[in-house]
């Protein structure tokens, strides 16, 4: 921010795939309008990729394979690298060299975030990064402002498109989840190496932030724990498609008076909930405030131009901030929350077990979970598994048993006990049940 | 901001209804949290109302009836008197004494809004509304702040809570609506002056605020058509029920090329589009942006804790601002966009004539709507018309007519001449049909 007062201001693209060509194009094409809106000029002076790129918005002169260099003259860096490393080297040059960062990197935040927010503090820099969580959403920017005045108590939301793709698929029609993930990287909605969103990792970065933002504590991604969809059969599916209701991958975050907590797992969701008509690369998040009651904030998580529309959103911001010689109040994590134990948060599971069918079978299961101090809430014997049940071999039943509130650590000590019985075969299916 | 650096904020509190009694709350009880957010104290230096309060969180000590000379003496102002004067004159009062102003005043705001902002502008001090408009739902700061690097298309939702309640009960409870908005005042969710919901004026003003803010021009109360509830009958009601639909008064701000519109009617909508579930005093917007796509908000769009969570947000955001002395941008409206003439809008139309059945009857009716040039979507004569018509007489026979897309003036034309012919008896209805 050392230039001169009637200058453009600077902006640097670091990264020039998907969203860093979305966001060149914003950036061109829009340039008068957003112009009015920050109220002095700017222009592109760089844009660091290290494969050739064939772009009509990207200018060819613009293009740099010395990231390092390019954020020491700029007053913006736009952060699209991704991963830690090198964007966090590129990300913590950029702000020691006096500019401020917007970057949709959940990944980064999510591991270094407390380093990132401190440099950017004491440089007297802005990092704004609404495109790490949900996309073109507004969800970054409410809590950090929007909710100021109030106190959140829970998030709870389906930040990953990828996931709610393959599920959607599986359910629509039928397919088993190999099936369904291969299609889904045909088609260019799941990367080559889909570990990131299949096991959770990236709602889980996502829930770290949420979290961070919500509770004004320290959240990394080691605190937050994580179930992906890889286990989720198609027998898991048609199961609940008989019980009227989906399978959505969930990240939830809550303050409750044993701690904070994240988590990512599938659960189970009435047909009928807000949550179970949110398909493909939509994203919504429900936040449950003290004061403001339920929230909803619904739409693109993903994609070209809605992820580069929020990039956009924070570069005004950014650029305002640097024309009126300000920044926003940094990440604020001035609680010091205890991580919620494991047994603390309850919730309802719905458990399926294959069984040889013979007398006495539901009592003996029963029994344990009697024994496990968990109240069964309701059993149905009706489903016929199928050849999508690991241990399946042709002659077993399908036993589903809901339980009532209890916590997952019983829950599975619970599992483990009735899978010892000798009616018992096979891999049960865990899921939980959202209320 | 004349004071010391160390001294607290000095918080005004105009008015202490029920939101005004709420914000006091939220300032006392949260007080260390909120210190925290906003890295320096405050305290309430004083409450203007000319009543007598008998509240647990207002301190009787700080109340005060010279509201001008309290304004004079904060550097926040929170001004929840409604209506426009004395409104207007406090809060320009306030700005010209160097306060930042925190309301939720959107009859002001829709109808002084200019003059305000450039006031705030030239005295170097913020405007803060987010509880303008629908309450505790991030609109105001998305708008401003969120989408500042996209182009917003339209905006379209159900904003004002007491209309859908009324329209609720009359749909659950098959009511007309007159005993419905008896009712709805009976249990406080209806003023006894009734006409700035039912006529649908507070859903007109917020309307103009989202328009100015969506669209960055100015666009005033006096810019929006507005159309209430109070012709909705019971036979309304039945007949959208009768083909899966449900009547909610919608506020649609939009750009097109015609220029900018800011409209409010009743509409029929489909009961599974999503704005169909939100009831009672639950407010939902959606956001249809160039590059971001498809976004809802959702949210309490009314009451005293989820209207101060909001404003509460605000007085953070304005403390802050104060204590890293800077100011948001203030409020743009940079483009100077024409109103769309009435014929720009299309839409799909349902109209319900009382008719004397016999030969010829649609033809005559079918006639009239192609001379106009109108095309015709589709034809019920299957409901039964109710003593809830207008001008029902016992002998009469419904005909619902449904359009393609049309321009409202050219419709209003054909139902006149519709309504000259022998055949047709009573007053139409006409309601829009969201697509």
């Amino acid at each position: 921010m050392a230039q001169d007062n009637q200058a453009p201001i600077r902006i640097a693209l670091l990264g020039a795939g998907t969203v860093g060509s979305q966001t060149a194009r914003l950036l061109v094409e829009q340039h008068d309008e957003l112009v009015h809106r920050i109220g002095r000029d700017y222009q592109i002076v760089g844009i660091a990729t290290l494969d050739p790129v064939n772009d009509p918005w990207i200018d060819q002169s613009l293009l740099t394979r010395d990231t390092a260099e390019l954020c020491t003259r700029a007053d913006i860096v736009i952060e699209l690298i991704g991963g830690i490393e090198p964007a966090r080297t590129f990300v913590l040059k950029a702000i020691e060299s006096g500019a401020s960062v917007v970057t949709a990197n959940k990944a980064l935040l999510a591991k270094h975030g407390p380093e990132i927010y401190k440099a950017a503090q004491e440089h007297g820099v802005d990092i704004f990064f609404e495109a790490a969580v949900g996309g073109a959403i507004p969800i970054v920017r409410p809590l950090r402002e929007s909710f100021a005045g109030d106190k959140v108590n829970s998030m709870l939301g389906i930040v990953n498109g990828t996931t709610n793709y393959i599920l959607d698929e599986m359910t629509t029609k039928g397919l088993d989840f190999d099936v369904a993930l291969h299609q889904a990287q045909e088609k260019g909605y799941a990367e080559a190496d889909p570990t990131g969103d299949i096991e959770g990792y990236d709602a889980a970065n996502k829930a770290a932030i949420m979290a961070t933002l919500a509770f004004h504590t320290q959240v990394g991604i080691d605190d937050v724990s994580v179930e992906g969809i890889t286990k989720i059969t198609a027998a898991d599916i048609a199961a609940a498609t008989a019980e009227h209701k989906v399978i959505k991958l969930l990240a939830v975050v809550e303050h409750t008076e044993a701690g904070v907590s994240a988590r990512v797992y599938p659960a189970l969701i009435d047909e009928n909930h807000p949550l179970a008509s949110v398909h493909g690369s939509f994203n919504a998040v429900f936040i449950k405030a003290k004061e403001a009651d339920d929230i909803m904030l619904y739409g693109r998580g993903a994609g070209g131009a809605p992820t580069a529309s929020a990039v956009v959103g924070d570069v005004v911001m950014a650029a305002r901030n640097i024309v009126s010689g300000t920044t926003a109040t940094g990440i604020q994590t001035y609680n010091t929350l205890p991580l919620a134990p494991a047994d603390a948060s309850k919730a309802a599971f719905a458990v399926r077990f294959l069984i040889h069918d013979k007398p006495g079978v539901l009592a003996s299961i029963a029994e344990e979970f009697a024994n496990h101090g968990i109240s069964i809430n309701g059993v149905n014997q009706d489903l016929q598994p199928t050849q999508h049940d690991p241990g399946y071999s042709g002659e077993l039943q399908q036993l589903r048993v809901v339980t009532h509130l209890c916590d997952e650590v019983t829950l599975r000590k619970t599992v483990d006990a009735v899978c010892k019985l000798e009616c018992v075969s096979g891999e049960p299916s865990i899921l939980r049940v959202l209320d």
